[in-house]
C-alpha cells in the first residue's frame, strides 16, 4: 500500500479499493501519513469526488477509527439528530424533548460552537448550574428516565474525523459533499443510535448554498447511513434567515422553551420543529406521517414536552426553575436596538454574518479556548420580506461582556439588504 | 493576501491575479507558506490547470526566486538546451559542439541524473579527470574560447523550484503541464541563454505518453519563454526506445564521440542531433533552415565539433584522447548478453523500465548521495521492429559494481514486448 498510488487515483478518477480507503485513515490517524500528502489527497477529493461506494468505505473508516457508543444500556428505541449547522438553529431543545414525550429515547452527544455557528452544549449551559460533563453511565440513567440528556463529545470517538477536518480547514477542503458527509457521519454511527434524522441547511448561513445542493449532500447521507444498517431521514430546511428569532445561547433557550410553553405556535422555526419531531417519530415506527405529526403537536400542547426538558435540566444539575420563568437565564448588562432610519423593505439577510455579529458581542468563539458570554447575541424583530417603518426596531443587540456596539452595530445593518419602500398609513 | 483565498480560487477555476501568484511562491519560499497548504494548491493546479497568463506568472516568480545568471561575460550570441528528460539521450553532447563548430555560444548548465533518466554531468563525469565543478569565470573563459562548457548547476538558483519540485514528487502533482512548464521554464530562464532549444519526449520513457501531450507541453513552453523575451524552439522527440543504442555514462559518452568521428551518420539518434543543432543555429539567426542542417551536418563531417569537444574536455580538466581512442573510457568489469531464445520480432520496448535496468547495474542513482558505476550501462542490439533469429543477442548488460546480472537480466527482458515469428533461412 502506497500513499502516492492512492493520490494518482483519485488524482485520475479512478476507484479506490475498500483495501486502499482502510489503509488511508488508519496511516493517517497513526500519523504515518504526513499532512501534505493527505493534503493533496483530500484536494483531489474535493474537485473529483468519490464514488457513493467510495464514500461508504471512508466513513466507516472514519467510525472506525476510535470508540464506538455501546448504546445497549439505553432501553427502547434510540435516535439522534444532527443539523449540517446553521444561525439560531435551537431545534434540538425542542425536538429531544417532544421526540421523549413520544416514547423514543435521545441521547444526544453534541458539541460546542465554532465560529458562527452556535453549538447545543454552550446554550444548555447558560442554564444555570447546567453541566454536560457526565459520566456515560450517568447519561444513559438520564435518558433512561426522562427519554432525552446531553452530554459534550468526549473520549476517543472518530480521531480520524478530528485530524482531517483540522486539516480540511486549513487547506481549502471543507466544502466537498463526500468529505462532509464521511465527518458528519462517521461521528453519528459512533454514537451508535439506532435512527438518524438529518437536518441539511441550505442558505446564507449554512455551508451549502442552494436547496440543490443540500438534497444531494442530504440524499448521500442518507445512503451511507442506510449501508451502514441505520434508519437515517434528512430533511432539507431553510437558512436564508436565521432561525426564529433568537441568536445567541440564553437568548435561544428562552425561545425554545417558549416554543415548548405554547407561546410560540406558527412560524417556520415552530414547523421545523414539528416537522423534525415527526420524522423522529416516524424512523422509530409510531405511526403515519399523519399521525407522527400530531403526535409532535400534542406533545407540546399538552406540556409533556416541557416536562422531559424541566426534569432533564433538574437530572443535568440545572435550575429547571427556568422551564416556568425564563428571566432566570442570564441577562444582558447592556443592549442596542438597530432601527429602521427610513422606510424600508427587507430584501435578503446575510445569516453567516448575523452570526459572525454574535459572536463579536460575545456568544461565540474564534478559538476553542474563548471564553462564552451566555446573555450576549441577537433578536431580529424583521423578516426577509418584512416592511419596517421609519424608527422601528429591526434588531436588538446583546451583550454583558460588550459595551461598546458601534462595530457590530455597524456589522448587523451591513447583514442586511433592504431598499426604500413606501408604508401606507392612510 | 490570504493562502486559504488562493486555494479557493485555483480549486474553482478562477484565476488568480499576479500578486497573488508572486506571493505565493515567495511566501512558500521563504517557509511562510506549510507544505500541507502548498500541497493542495498544486494539486488543485494539478487538476483544474492554470491560464497561460497564470503560467507565465508563476515562472518568472520562479525565476525571480533567486539569482538570475549575468551571461554579459560570454561573447556573441549564447543558446541553452534542455530535454525533458529520457533514456540514453547524449545529444547535448554532440548538439553543444556542434554549435559551438558554428559561431554559437553554449554555456550549458546542466544536473545530475535522478531515477531513470540520465545526467549530462554524470555522463561527462565518466572522462577521466573531467569535472565540471568550476567557478563561473572560468566556465565563462572557457565557453569564450571553444565555444562550449558544462558546470553543474549550483548556487541559488530557482530556489522555489527546488523546494515546489521536492513537494510535487512527494504529493502526486508532478504531471501537470503548467508545474512542468514553470519548473523548466524557469530555471532555463534563470541560466539566461538568449536562445532556447527545448527537446520535449513522448513515449514509454518520458513523463509525456504521447505525441500531443509532449506538442501541447512544447507550445505551453514556447509561449513563456517568448513571454519571457527569449528565443525559444520545442521540438518533439520520439522516446518509445533508447535514443541510439547506449543507456549508461562511459556508453554514451562513447556513442556520442562516435557520431562526432562520423562513424554514425544516420539512423534516429544522428538525425536528432542535426535537427536539434540546426534549430540551435536557426534560433541564432545563422541561415535558412536548409542552410542551418547543412553547417550542422558540415561541422561534423569536417570534425570540427570533434575538435570543439577535445579542447572543452582538455579544459575542463579531462583526457583528451579519449576522442580519439574510446577505450580511454571507464571499462566495464563483467557483461551479461541476452540473447533471443527463439526468433521473435520486438514489437515495444518499455524504456523506463530499461532506464531502471541500468540504474540496477550501477549507472544511476535512487536517492541523491548515492554513487555512480560510470562503466555501467546497457547496449541495445535490436530496435522496435526488429526481427531476431533465435540466439542472436538483444542486449548487453555492463557493469563494473555489479557481477550478479540474474535480477537484471530478467527486467531488461520484461521490458521487451516481442512476439515468436519465423524468419526466413532459405
Amino acid at each position: 500500500m502506497n500513499i502516492l498510488d492512492i493520490i494518482n487515483k483519485t488524482k485520475r478518477s479512478e476507484p479506490l479499493s475498500t483495501k486502499e480507503i482502510k489503509w488511508l485513515v488508519k496511516s493517517y490517524t497513526a500519523g504515518e501519513i504526513p499532512d501534505y500528502q493527505m493534503s493533496s489527497w483530500l484536494m483531489a477529493v474535493r474537485i473529483n469526488g468519490l464514488t457513493d461506494d467510495e464514500t461508504i468505505t471512508l466513513t466507516l473508516a472514519m467510525r472506525d477509527s476510535g470508540d464506538i457508543l455501546d448504546l445497549s444500556c439505553i432501553n427502547g428505541i434510540t435516535a439522534d439528530k444532527h443539523s449540517t449547522g446553521g444561525v439560531g438553529d435551537k431545534t434540538t431543545l425542542v425536538i429531544g424533548p417532544a421526540a421523549a414525550a413520544c416514547g423514543v429515547h435521545v441521547p444526544k452527544m453534541s458539541g460546542r460552537g465554532l465560529g458562527h455557528t452556535g453549538g447545543t452544549i454552550d446554550k444548555l449551559e447558560s442554564i444555570p448550574g447546567f453541566t454536560t460533563d457526565l459520566p456515560f453511565s450517568r447519561f444513559a440513567e438520564i435518558v433512561n428516565e426522562t427519554g432525552f440528556a446531553v452530554i459534550s463529545q468526549s473520549g476517543n470517538l472518530c480521531p480520524a474525523d478530528k485530524k482531517m477536518y483540522a486539516l480540511r480547514n486549513a487547506t481549502g477542503t471543507v466544502d466537498s459533499l463526500p468529505l462532509i458527509c464521511a465527518s458528519v457521519m462517521s461521528k453519528k454511527l459512533a454514537t451508535n443510535a439506532a435512527c438518524l434524522l438529518l437536518d441539511v441547511k441550505y442558505g446564507t448561513g449554512a455551508f451549502m448554498k442552494t436547496p440543490e445542493e443540500a438534497k444531494k449532500l442530504a440524499e448521500l447521507m442518507e445512503r451511507v447511513g442506510n449501508a451502514a444498517g441505520k434508519k437515517v431521514k434528512a430533511e432539507i430546511s431553510d437558512m436564508n434567515a436565521p432561525l426564529g428569532k433568537a441568536i445567541g445561547n440564553a437568548l435561544e433557550v428562552r425561545e425554545a422553551i417558549e416554543i415548548l410553553q405554547g407561546k410560540i405556535t406558527d412560524g417556520y422555526l415552530y414547523e421545523l420543529c414539528i416537522r423534525l419531531t415527526a420524522d423522529i417519530l416516524l424512523l422509530a415506527g409510531k405511526g403515519s406521517d399523519e399521525e407522527c405529526i400530531a403526535m409532535a403537536k400534542d406533545s407540546i400542547a399538552s406540556g409533556r414536552a416541557l416536562g422531559v426538558l424541566r426534569r432533564t435540566i433538574e437530572l443535568q444539575g440545572g435550575d429547571p426553575a427556568v422551564c416556568d420563568d425564563t428571566s432566570l437565564l442570564p441577562q444582558p448588562q447592556s443592549h442596542y436596538t438597530i432601527r429602521a432610519s427610513s422606510d424600508i423593505k427587507i430584501n435578503a439577510i446575510d445569516c453567516e454574518e448575523l452570526g459572525m455579529v454574535s459572536l463579536l458581542l460575545g456568544a461565540g468563539r474564534i478559538s476553542k479556548e474563548d471564553k462564552i458570554d451566555p446573555s450576549a447575541g441577537i433578536i431580529m424583530e424583521c423578516k426577509v420580506g418584512d416592511k419596517i417603518a421609519s424608527g422601528a426596531p429591526i434588531m436588538r443587540l446583546y451583550s454583558t461582556v460588550c459595551s461598546d456596539f458601534s462595530d457590530a452595530a455597524v456589522r448587523a445593518q451591513d447583514a442586511l439588504n433592504y431598499a426604500a419602500c413606501r408604508i401606507a398609513t392612510y
